[in-house]
């Protein structure tokens, strides 16, 4: 199923929508941490009625099944530009997801432009390594995105200094990758920290905070992730999403637990 | 007022908890932000009986103004080593700012450290501009704060790249950093962004998220601002606060407006 109808909500009672985490949508039988932020971030933003988002940080509490689950929203404060909305996805008789989110329409305001970064560099997605096809990386749900790594960050290479992984990003069958599957994006890379030894192991996400730039145009996404300090028994993930046109379009930050000895 | 008086929070039934904006605490009659979410955090940390922040991101809704606030507090999950709580700060009849965020105890956890960054090299604070006292800096709070930048910093001189800012904080008087001063820490320095003549206006944050490390040492923090990318109307702050032992205590992200030409 693609990513539209995997993660479209569905009006189920005042500030209740009906949901449902979809099959293949799962990792190891999981539901994805950016596809279960969307899924919430699509309830929020139809509750106050406004169509992108701006800035979502979610807080995972635990891990959710396939199968049926329900999000209740709770619009927190309407504003001329912008609504701010909390929410949380309930499934299987427990709280799987806590978000809270500001929405806007549209994402993308007029302005002066200053970046100091541009898009990672990398080769054309034919030459890269596509994810999850048969290869060692099961956690990848592999047919719901085409995710397309340079051979080094493919293999993990370590690396001194911080850790770096990027790669291309797009939904198969030439579905568009809309705001909300910006949320899908920035968590769908391996983790960068996997370039060390010493987190290369399961990091589960405590907290993911997306921050929306611009509605992405048409085309593949490019994606760049960096972790430059594990220590306290955590580690940070910074994401930027870049799309077809050169443009950034969604800056993440993440918060996971590094696995203990 | 020092810092944990003026950010007390007393109960005051169930989930919910007195505090207040205390005066010299706001900017131009406007209430820190970093201070409000001080207060938000301490009240749900009570409310889940958790010491230590982890994570926490607040959305700014509307100014506060000194005088009597509430907190409500709903704690949406316990877990073994993690509690997540929402809280919302009202005052004046209206609702200010909402908190999602995941407590603790201790912050600290044992682990491996790998580290791509140092504490930002600054001259001694002796040899560094305090500001706020007499000089042309009023948003900042400065009786409340021991501020401190290097000469350029302080000046704001443009740069080109990256904006950076770069200085010293302490509460005066030798009161300690406690983690919630943390909060204030990281919302407490000029915008980097003000190195840059395209955003050298007021930038109101949308979205502040702080991950805390570890509790801070005694003594001076040293925090290191960056500004990268000013687009779509918004612009992003990444903060980094080291204590007195090197360590790195904190780390920040801001969502802020970029001011319309």
């Amino acid at each position: 199923m693609g990513f539209a109808a995997a993660s479209a909500v569905t009006p189920a009672g005042e500030g209740t929508w009906s949901a449902g985490i979809a099959p293949g949508w799962d990792v190891s039988g999981k539901a994805h941490g950016g596809y279960l932020l969307a899924i919430a971030a699509r309830a929020a933003a139809a509750a106050c009625r406004r169509p992108d988002p701006v800035s979502v940080t979610g807080h995972f509490l635990r891990p959710g099944r396939p199968g049926p689950v329900t999000v209740t929203t709770e619009v927190v404060h309407r504003g001329r530009r912008f609504s701010t909305v909390r929410a949380a996805v309930e499934g299987g008789g427990a709280t799987l997801l806590a978000i809270l989110g500001t929405f806007s329409d549209p994402t993308e305001q007029a302005g002066p432009v200053r970046l100091a970064g541009s898009p990672p560099l990398l080769p054309p997605p034919e030459q890269c390594v596509r994810l999850g096809l048969g290869d060692p990386f099961p956690r990848v749900f592999n047919e719901r995105v085409d995710l397309r790594l340079p051979a080094e960050d493919a293999a993990l290479t370590p690396m001194e200094g911080p850790l770096r992984l990027a790669g291309w990003f797009r939904f198969p069958d030439a579905e568009p990758v809309d705001p909300f599957g910006l949320l899908v994006a920035v968590d769908a890379f391996l983790p960068a920290a996997w370039r060390s030894d010493l987190a290369a192991a399961w990091t589960p996400t405590l907290g993911l905070t997306v921050h929306v730039r611009a509605r992405p145009a048409p085309g593949w996404l490019r994606g760049a992730f960096t972790t430059r300090f594990i220590t306290g028994g955590y580690l940070e993930e910074d994401g930027e999403l870049w799309d077809s046109a050169g443009r950034l379009v969604a800056q993440s930050r993440q918060l996971a637990l590094v696995p203990r000895p």
